[in-house]
């Protein structure tokens, strides 16, 4: 224990995706101690890697004690460290912490938080947003949000209560990565657009075009032939892209929700990101959305306590709800 | 001229597009004589390319008399040898015929048809294609035809006697080559797939999404998912994106041709991408449309006579509405 630190560390959670990793050191009330992040995601690291990363963290914390370790992400996959099965969704706070899979490490045992699988014609799954959902849900049986987590691969989650009922993957950020790198779209800017209030303008010119009627394919090509006709500078058509595909996004997951009533999404995640996609909605004429900004430090720790990592006493002497906060 | 031919070259055509070129010597039937086909898109030549290309496919051709010569594609382009201005869409076999751009080279004349651009809140623009309808226009001016032409970027174009009255852009080829190059889905197939019949399966699985009432980025990642649930093996999952990719430029456009009531569409261009959009038509229930084929070759031969270019009398003595076949 470093001396100095007036409150004791309880857990380490970590949140281990495909290019970047956090870690959070967080004390027996959840409260942040220490935050590490780093291109350490689990495509960047070589064989071996995984323990070495864990390691270097609890050296750079000098946590001589060893703190129960919670990791979700794709650490659980099967590229990752150990691969843990996705839970069937629906799936509830509890099922996800009775589901966690065991690495021991050479400072204990590392738990991962599996992913969730949404079977059907159309299958889906998610690994680490689980978690960042879990960090907002009530206690409330009978709330019920719809979560969005934009990003590379965008998810809309539903909840009701404490149970993740269903979700649906867009692939927004990776299309407008791969247009922007790679297509013919990407190939016009020059410049760098200056920060001058006129990139929100762009991108809500591409929010618009989600109300045309026309579908994805049919409007993609217009972030080319707008700028062909001068009505957006060509330094622009980044922001007039990620309008375009946010707009899609936020125009077929508010229409899905229409039809079943369900609230006004919150939004989780990277607070610049979720800054565009609130303007988007209002774009769009819906209500601004919340911004939890990023929940899983709290999703860890919530289902830390759920599978009863923090007391250290081993989970089959609880009861099976445990006590969550 | 070669004394074994028969026929009197009368018409040098190409169709010079961004990576390849198609040369056609034509009869003063528009019978083809000979073709040429090579990488030499307007994007893969040096400065001083063209006036070599075209130098060496007349010595190939060992044509030592001067013909007419008429280029479509993107050789029309800013990018291209000579830019020639859109024309606005609606526009006529005529008016195309009439604004054909001149660029003077060792050879004579060569003759450029420009490409059209149709305004509006999502403008869009082709170069080529439009040679291409005007290949398989018929005589009768109330006929109505919708021609699809797949492609990198895919065009549906109402045509109406001789009049190209609308068209829109979708971008299907080129996002299946960015996906499959550069996602997440391209990163899944290990082994070519077999020539064993279940490549059309996995294309129908595909296509048959798009009745999913599910928006394009919200299905993408069933690319992935399906493979992870083995229900299509990882070596198919470019034919089942592509069926995914095509099955909704086809919803698309069809259920915008219903709402007008439009006929059923013609299909041109290569014939192994057509025959493949056929199928998609058919696997989600439509009529097989016909397939054309190239038509650019009798659209340039067509819009030589409008022109007035076969004869060689200057086309400001003949009747404007010129003489087509």
């Amino acid at each position: 224990m470093k001396s100095l630190d007036p409150a004791k560390p309880a857990l380490l959670g970590l949140d281990w995706g495909t290019s970047s990793l956090r870690a959070w050191l967080l004390d027996a009330q959840g409260i942040i101690l220490h935050t590490h992040h780093a291109r350490q995601g689990i495509l960047h690291l070589p064989d071996g890697g995984f323990a070495q990363v864990l390691s270097d963290i609890l050296a750079q914390w000098r946590l001589n004690d060893p703190v129960p370790m919670l990791a979700c992400g794709m650490v659980g996959s099967i590229n990752g460290w150990r691969e843990v099965s996705y839970l069937p969704c629906p799936a509830s706070l509890c099922q996800l912490a009775d589901g966690l899979g065991l690495q021991p490490t050479a400072h204990g045992m590392l738990h991962i938080v599996p992913g969730l699988l949404k079977d059907g014609s159309l299958p889906d799954v998610m690994r680490g947003e689980e978690t960042q959902i879990v960090g907002i849900m009530g206690t409330d049986g009978n709330s019920h949000h719809t979560v969005v987590l934009p990003g590379t691969h965008s998810k809309w989650a539903q909840v009701q209560g404490q149970i993740i009922t269903e979700f649906r993957t867009f692939m927004t950020g990776e299309l407008f990565a791969v247009l922007m790198r790679h297509s013919i779209l990407g190939r016009l800017p020059s410049t760098a657009p200056p920060d001058d209030g006129y990139r929100d303008e762009a991108f809500a010119m591409g929010v618009r075009t989600a109300q045309s009627g026309i579908p994805l394919a049919g409007r993609l090509f217009s972030a080319r032939t707008v700028v062909l006709r001068n009505r957006l500078e060509r330094a622009y058509t980044a922001d007039y892209l990620s309008g375009l595909l946010i707009g899609e996004e936020i125009h077929a997951g508010m229409a899905a929700l229409e039809a079943t009533q369900h609230a006004t999404p919150v939004l989780v995640g990277e607070r610049a990101l979720c800054q565009r996609y609130r303007l988007a909605f209002t774009v769009l004429g819906h209500p601004p959305p919340s911004i939890a900004g990023n929940t899983a430090p709290a999703g860890l720790f919530r289902l830390a306590c759920a599978a009863h990592l923090l007391d250290r006493t081993p989970s089959h002497l609880h009861d099976q709800k445990g006590a969550v906060i």
